[in-house]
């Protein structure tokens, strides 16, 4: 059922705050699980894996996102490459340096542009849609998928449609194929009355930001409707091509302007052309959008985690390990982590952003990372920080190392509790069983290493001295790149 | 000031579960700080100390608080008798029992009988009372302090007043002295219209279960008016008197049938007395009361802790630590703890009681225990626990020991993370510094004691082994006396 030239590219540049606090600045809505044991961009891999092939899935993604990115999709069986951008810059430059690099390796490349924190409840009409749009793309059009829309919602974009697109020679039309039109005009988000007005008059789908073309057809298309953006994206596949300096592609990036595909091409083009369909999409923009894609109770609400709920209704509960009680709730949403908990009214939910907000200026921690932060070798967790002194526990995944490091300021205590660590201890090395420990002076240098293929190395780490923040770090080597 | 034969007696029996996730059952309303950093009983005992030197404030309380009771009252340089109930039996029993053993200590002792957890606002108004309720009392009579109404509250019981007390030849009424009146009649609890109808006829007062009468006179009137529960008074008191065994003393108390003195002697006899006066009271009886008694910011809410928020009005914002962010609440409550967060209705806030039944039926721990648990040579704080291993912060008080024990099925390791830890592991003693560690094996006999006399010792506690219950300890020698 693979197409020998469909390529996904999944866009995962957001730094969404709005899951604030299941959501950080270090794990944004598309790497975290909301709805099930994967995460949104796990999810999405898994969606399109049907018919496209996992070297063919393309993920655009940030600089410091790139370690999870690669964990998660590694985590599933993914693999395909991954595009780093130094800085974000919308849609339009992701989308532009993507084909670039899609052409490079087959001109006939086409490909589907899916972002990484959407819903789809029914994957099967995700798919159909999919394989109908690579056929239109084939033809030279640019293909959108359009939601048919539930409700007035204010929150999208619209896509009015227009005449029924006539069917090429080579393809039968009807037998079950989905209906494609040409596109009359896209509309930015309207206001209630002007929605409502096209809820009514039909004829008029959300634009989810999805779509699939040739990788040639946008390029073209980009050339012609957005110069400017074009000669940047072009630059950068060249830098990228030649091997180029970090530090220069970062200045390349720097200097485009922002600007959505929507906006650079999808708004000019005459070659745009909709599939509309129902496939149980949303795009969760905040906690209350979960009610149209999570599990409800009989009283309306979405549970998930340690709850112990009495009499509440149509209420968003989300705990983890913690106990959550609530009691007569109405309309609410409640959201427990390890270091910080949300209770908002659920018609507030927008104002999640305006919580992170406070927090960057009191410069707290709560919105940057987890109190679990990923890394290529496994994780830490603080569990907790004191007066000259900070627990963690450290896993190590099988197999991996930490880099050779040195601090300054600290000196750590070991406490194996599952597996057995590889020590190096300047010159020595050594191996220290479950229940046994070790100690590194400060400026001593030093790697933990899980020598064992298979199963995790866990342990306790007791830091202590006068400064223990995680800049205190020399590597000396390091298996990830890292400096 | 003080008067030579006025002793405070002081109940803290309670085991509230109103105040949950605050309060625990080993942690109940009268020994947590919820209004100030001083625990309710601390504040109970400095309230009284103008009036009652140390040494005559008794304390009556349960077996499982009385080390937390201890340690409370040590802390604000009290250390008064405690008398330990088996079992709670109500108002009665305690009472009486008190006032033997305060009769054979001093036959004219006047005792103030005041509840562990309750609020008063204006100290000096309560003190006056008190002064003026201990003239009233030598005169033979059973003095109540009557609490001015401030709504027709139906969750309190009230008091009619009668004729005003005639002054005895030998006091000066008026210059500032309390009016004391004859007690009409004590009526329960009433429904919200007979309440209206007390307020708006005037003349009753809350009964807040606060009395002062000679110790002498209580026993009569208990005699007269209980018989039962004056014999069986009688009976403890002499066995508490002869040093009988802990078990007999529990047999004893079983046997008693629980009653308040209200329903035992104050509804019945001929001498009682009240008070009226206004001081700020409040029994906080619920999460929803601390309306009554705390400071509200400009928009009505009661704010602790570490609380982020937006545009909630007259809501119960209550963290500690950890980072609660609110939106847009109204009347609601949210009480943040480590291992556990409460968000309730203010109109709901009688049903967190709902929620420990609940977890009493999961025979859950978190209506049981706090994460940090106080122990009579400091505390401990189970920071995580996970297959096989627990990790605990461990606080021992300058100068304290743990006892000398052993654990059969589990090793620990200790990293010392502040002070100076001397430890004993069979036959050896020696000292771990800072930043230094030791271990003990299962089925080794060790003791770990903080020799510093100024300092807190903290050692971060790793445990691991098959078994990890606070049951696995063999002790054989304690300096608290526990087997």
């Amino acid at each position: 059922m693979t197409s020998s030239h469909l390529h996904a590219v999944i866009l995962a540049g957001g730094s969404g705050t709005r899951f604030w606090p299941l959501s950080r600045r270090s794990a944004p809505k598309q790497l975290i699980a909301l709805l099930s044991d994967r995460t949104m961009l796990q999810e999405t891999v898994a969606r399109v894996a049907p018919l496209v092939p996992p070297d063919r899935v393309w993920i655009v993604t940030g600089r410091e996102h790139k370690d999870e990115v690669d964990r998660q999709v590694r985590a599933i069986g993914g693999g395909g490459p991954v595009i780093v951008e130094p800085v974000g810059r919308n849609t339009g430059p992701a989308i532009a340096v993507a084909a670039h690099r899609l052409v490079e390796r087959d001109p006939e490349a086409v490909m589907a542009v899916l972002p990484a924190d959407h819903v789809v409840a029914k994957p099967e009409q995700f798919l159909r849609c999919v394989s109908r749009g690579e056929e239109i793309a084939r033809r030279g059009f640019l293909v959108t998928i359009g939601l048919v829309p539930r409700r007035p919602e204010t929150g999208y974009g619209y896509i009015k449609r227009g005449e029924p697109l006539q069917s090429s020679g080579s393809q039968g039309e009807g037998d079950g194929n989905l209906d494609v039109f040409r596109v009359e005009r896209f509309v930015e988000k309207p206001d209630r009355k002007t929605a409502e007005h096209y809820i009514s008059q039909g004829g008029y789908l959300w634009n989810g930001g999805m779509f699939i073309w040739r990788a040639a057809t946008i390029l073209e298309e980009i050339r012609a409707h957005a110069p400017a953006l074009a000669q940047a994206a072009a630059e950068i596949a060249t830098a990228l091509r030649d091997g180029s300096d970090e530090g220069r592609v970062k200045e390349l990036y720097e200097r485009i302007e922002p600007v959505s595909i929507d906006y650079a091409v999808m708004e000019h083009t005459t070659r745009a052309a909709v599939i509309p369909i129902e496939m149980g999409w949303s795009d969760v923009g905040s906690w209350a959008a979960l009610d149209d894609v999570a599990e409800h109770d009989e009283r309306g609400n979405v549970v998930s985690g340690r709850v112990l709920d009495i009499d509440s209704e149509r209420s968003i509960l989300y705990a983890q390990d913690r106990l959550v009680a609530t009691i007569g709730l109405q309309d609410m949403i409640v959201v427990d982590t390890p270091d910080a908990t949300l209770v908002c009214r659920k018609d507030r939910a927008q104002d999640v952003r305006r919580v992170v907000d406070a927090l960057e200026r009191q410069r707290a921690q709560e919105h940057v990372v987890h109190k679990t932060v990923q890394r290529p070798w496994g994780t830490y967790t603080v569990l907790e920080e004191g007066d000259g002194y900070k627990i963690k526990r450290i896993v190590v995944n099988a197999g991996a190392r930490l880099s050779l490091q040195s601090h300054h300021r600290r000196s750590e205590h070991w406490v194996v509790v599952a597996g057995t660590a590889r020590v190096t201890r300047e010159d020595r090395v050594y191996d220290v069983g479950t229940n046994e420990s070790t100690f590194i002076p400060p400026q001593t240098k030093h790697r933990l290493e899980n020598a064992d293929p298979s199963i995790p190395l866990q342990i306790i780490e007791v830091q202590s001295g006068p400064y223990l923040g995680e800049d205190d770090i020399v590597r000396f080597d390091d298996d990830f790149g890292r400096k």
